[in-house]
């Protein structure tokens, strides 16, 4: 649907891609989609590739233009296929153009 | 000095050690030492540990009892060996008892 992809596009998912490739992603955002807000998100392993993401982003590329304003971690348990519990953490890092 | 080791006694860095040590670590510091606030540190590739140590601590172990103060993510940049200029991501997570 297209309302619904609208309202997640300011939202980056962090994985198996080149680091880079999520890198422009949030410069992008900022600058040619010109979002206010941009969202990076991870689970699991990828969680300091999107620590990495935004540091790189804020301090290589938008110094002094974007700044965080939030960063709420948390985890979901559920089974897998062996029947063994295991918990997964996620981040989501909220950045915010600097006014 | 004592009066530094006592200073610091409250902050867990995540590194090497399995993964129970530090979950561990953080019960204690809040039952045992009575602490009300408890820092969780990570650099690199440990960021996600550190992310996972925070959540199975606070809701497997010390359900309702603890919860996520702040967030903070930074980098540093230095020269390794190669000359090469490397960026570290940083992450600190402070935890504190709920009244």
């Amino acid at each position: 649907m297209a309302g619904k992809a609208k309202e997640n596009d300011n939202t980056i998912f962090i994985g198996e891609k080149p680091f880079m490739n999520y890198v422009t992603s949030v410069i992008m955002q900022f600058t040619t989609k010109e979002e206010d807000t941009v969202y990076v998100k991870a689970r699991g392993k990828f969680i300091n590739k999107a620590v990495d993401v935004v540091e790189v982003a804020r301090k290589r590329f938008l110094e002094d233009k974007i700044e965080i304003k939030n960063i709420e971690i948390d985890s979901e348990e559920f089974e897998n296929k062996e029947g063994r519990k295991v918990r997964v953490s996620t981040i989501s890092i909220e950045m915010t153009k600097v006014k």
